[in-house]
């Protein structure tokens, strides 16, 4: 049953590059009528099945905090080690605890764990099923961010023997870095995770253009980067309703007429770092520059769709599923879905975008073609398209159905339930400060000092006044200058860059500024994160509040 | 100039049933020819104009706070009496001076005012000009709501002189009172003013049922209602980009398919009760029940366009105004406008309704037919619609221009530049807690207490989640029931009524409930009103708090 799930998901995935790990696999597929292979191949299936399970585990245990685990210093000598008077056991042995009658076990270097009654806690649901059996282990070349003494030192309480001496190293023995192929980034970039890639440019950097460089775009990734050759790149669409399939050259989709748009994309938990400061919360951790505003070009999706007869009114299909050909050790790539109504608005603007202002896009950000959602959280505009799926139902990918959700505040990671939350879609309205920076000493003239930021709204709703603060939010002053491109609500996807001058109490040393937004539809921001705050810190739109020292 | 436009607006306004000033108007066009009434002609007109100016700057000078005014009682003796010593001035005289070069006057009761000065106070800029040279007393008897000791106070530091004791009352002599002919309301509904009528039903009646009955349906009227006999009614359509023009009687619109959708309308000051709190705001003083949610039947807007070959893509215009078949003293009806956008796409939902609740709609609410504009603001819901116009601009009028709009709480009366903030389109997301009420004794059971409210976002999107707090703001909830029609974002026009039990600290006599409501963008509602806080007391949809008592 799980190999054939691979088998599905390597053919659907048969345009990418192979990483080491999918070759193994398609090489296991190859030999599957020798006979002799049959038990390895088992033990091999299981193993990888496993990293999918584990990483899932350790994104959503409650015990992890990936916020601070990426500059977390751990010793690795200390965990999986050989304990001395318990049991030994084989990787065989291992494979044959797999399903919650036979209990699930798991191994990691010298270590063998029962997991068995993790799973209950385990936000994923049944999905960690297909971790067991194997090793962990390969898991953490991939998922680096999430080594975390926290996580290690809990799973070690599962342990509950050590692995036969030799098969300890044999699932990482022949994997190269999956992260071995990585294109080169900016130096500006600042990550938060290395592995996947995940980073941010310095804020003063972001409104010196209403337009983001490509270099200096934030970097959001949740696997390798895949590589593509554009020559046999295929983008796949299948509607489920109809069964009706096509594959789309890079060539084919240029043949469409080729639309461009100012959009921005946000990460949903840009800004978390100040969430976080409420209440820890889990996930990267974010300043105010996980956002960037660019012009995308490429077909609209629903051109491309009417070729196929799938128009507005004439599909039961309600939501458009995309795959990305990223994929993790499991060959499950990325996905997200989108609402059906978004897709098919021909002005609803989403792209099959091959252009970043106006180059082709970077690897980082999707090359060949990446699906632009504008007004709707990054997360759905998915990178290295290789699939896209009409659908009644949304994507069971785990980015759709157990992350990038809000929550009320009283719900912790004991009491959460993703099913009860809808996944994020169009984002808040939401704004920041850029210049000047936290603490930074600022010159006061004719009373006044320079503040400098950018504010958006999902939706296409337009931004149609900023108000600034010098005391901390008891005073308020609308921004002189608003800029932006001339899109009207409810297509206004690109964000405002604003600039003003506003007066300060000289007799100060001190000052805290804030930043507040009005939309199009005239929604604003919350004043505060502890009314919003959500265990995944996502959505956070709270006044930015910047204090800085006075200077003559 | 002013007679020609007035006879335009009259010759527009035909299919309405005049009011006696029309009538007097209409007299006074068929009688042009004639020598000897032509001096007297003037008067009339000039007369008639006034009242339009001077409604808008009473409105909208900083002196005025209708929210008060209504309750309030005047010696109506002590302003405009005779005082002794000042020139005295024929009509004739005042009607001499309506323009700026001849400084502008105008008459009320035994006074004469040269209110030149306040023009370049005035918000409403040159419309004034239109009040200029007669008398502003028939206006007392259309804007009642106006009557402040406060604008009387003010208006007789601009007294210059004595009206001709022939001239007194001449203005008001033949007119009988225009909301004579009113339709019966509800004894439940509580006015806020009553000529014009505005009222709102009991809070707790609200979450009765998701659809709110006709009768107890808030009602918003800015004049008197018009009487309209059906079957001379007529519906005009002008395009100004083609000078294409059509009539529609309701049978013509009845030909059209019959679109039903759920839809809440509020008026933009709902909660203004709230905001005046923190700093005196003008308006009248709703209380949490100017909302309402009905079913609407109709033709949809953009059928009816396209069969005047104006459909998306295929026009120039960027506006729709809407003009109702209520008009002011000098025959200007009632105005607004909506983006082109929102009027021509078939999702939309743009009505021309006929029916509310399976019922004609009642002459309150825009007999016999009302444009329905889910999910934005009340004022572009124009009732006893007249006229459509497809322009480049906006619509010229009051409410669309010096009305509804939204500003940073530093701007007052003296700041204020109304062409400055957009007008109020789509609402932001908004909730309010419907039973207990303010200061009731509540029953504890099982800890817990039983609370229950709306909650509503405009712009289609749904309301997702409802979170209560029992303890001031400290600690959430969601609600456990959400009810809506089905109706997915972005066409989600109906509001969500919640229940939901709060568990509440028994050792506290006292506790604060509030409520936030969370739409599909995961857009929130500001804590508290301070910061969004706006002249016009628009826009409250700051956390509703209520404070109740806790009985055994």
């Amino acid at each position: 049953m799980l190999s054939r799930l691979l088998i599905r998901r390597l053919a659907a995935r048969h345009h990418a590059s192979l990483s080491l790990l999918d070759i193994r696999l398609r090489h296991t597929q190859e030999q599957q009528r020798d006979d002799r292979s049959q038990h390895k191949q088992r033990i091999m299936a299981t193993l990888i099945g496993a990293w999918t399970g584990v990483a899932l585990w350790l994104q959503y245990n409650n015990r992890t905090d990936a916020s601070s685990s990426s500059t977390e210093d751990i010793d690795e000598e200390k965990y999986g080690a050989y304990h001395s008077g318990l049991p030994e056991y084989t990787l065989d042995d291992v494979s044959k605890h797999a399903t919650i009658e036979d209990r699930i076990w798991v191994a990691y270097r010298h270590g063998v764990y029962d997991i068995t009654d993790l799973i209950p806690k385990h936000p994923g649901g049944d999905k960690i099923l297909m971790g067991a059996g194997g090793s962990v282990e390969p898991f953490w070349s991939l998922y680096a961010v999430h080594q975390s003494a926290h996580v290690l030192d809990w799973f070690e309480t599962f342990r509950i023997g050590n692995l036969s001496s030799d098969d300890v190293g044999a699932s990482v023995k022949d994997m190269n870095d999956p992260y071995g192929n990585e294109p080169r980034r900016h130096v500006a970039l600042k990550p938060s995770s290395k592995k996947p890639f995940n980073a941010e440019p310095p804020l003063r950097l972001l409104v010196d253009n209403l337009i983001t460089p490509n270099d200096l775009f934030y970097v959001r990734n949740h696997l390798p980067v895949p590589e593509i050759d554009e020559a046999s790149y295929e983008l796949e669409i299948c509607d489920e309703l109809t069964n009706k399939e096509k594959a789309f050259t890079l060539k084919d989709i240029k043949k469409y007429p080729k639309h461009t748009i100012t959009a921005t994309i946000q990460c949903a938990g840009n800004r978390r770092s100040e969430m976080t400061k409420v209440k820890p919360v889990k996930g990267l951790s974010w300043g105010q520059a996980a956002i960037g505003n660019a012009t995308w070009s490429g077909a609209r999706l629903c051109d491309v769709l009417k070729d196929m007869g799938i128009e507005d009114g004439k599909t039961d299909a309600l939501h458009v599923q995309f795959e990305g050909l990223d994929t993790d050790p499991a060959s499950m790539p990325y996905g997200s879905s989108i609402p059906v109504e978004k897709a098919l608005d021909p002005h609803g603007d989403v792209i099959l975008a091959y252009e970043m202002n106006g180059e082709p896009i970077p690897r980082d950000h999707g090359y060949p073609l990446r699906v632009i959602v504008p007004g709707v959280v990054g997360a759905r505009n998915v990178k290295w398209l290789g699939r896209i799926v009409l659908s009644e139902n949304e994507s069971d990918a785990h980015w759709q159905q157990n992350d990038y959700k809000g929550f009320s505040p009283n719900v912790d990671w004991d009491t959460v339930d993703f099913k009860k939350s809808p996944a994020i879609q169009e984002l808040p309205v939401i704004s920041a400060i850029c210049e000047p920076a936290e603490g930074q000493k600022v010159k006061v003239k004719d009373g006044k000092i320079k503040v400098t930021g950018y504010a958006w709204s999902g939706g296409g709703r337009k931004i149609i006044r900023v108000d600034i603060s010098s005391d901390g939010g008891r005073n308020w002053q609308a921004a002189n200058i608003l800029e932006s491109d001339e899109a009207r609500h409810p297509r206004a996807w690109g964000w405002t860059i604003w600039k003003t001058e506003v007066p300060v109490c000289e007799s100060e040393s001190e000052v805290q500024l804030c930043v507040k937004a009005i939309d199009s539809q005239y929604n604003t921001q919350p004043e505060n994160f502890e009314n919003i705050w959500n265990l995944r810190g996502v959505l956070a739109n709270a006044y930015h509040r910047v204090n800085v020292k006075l200077g003559k």
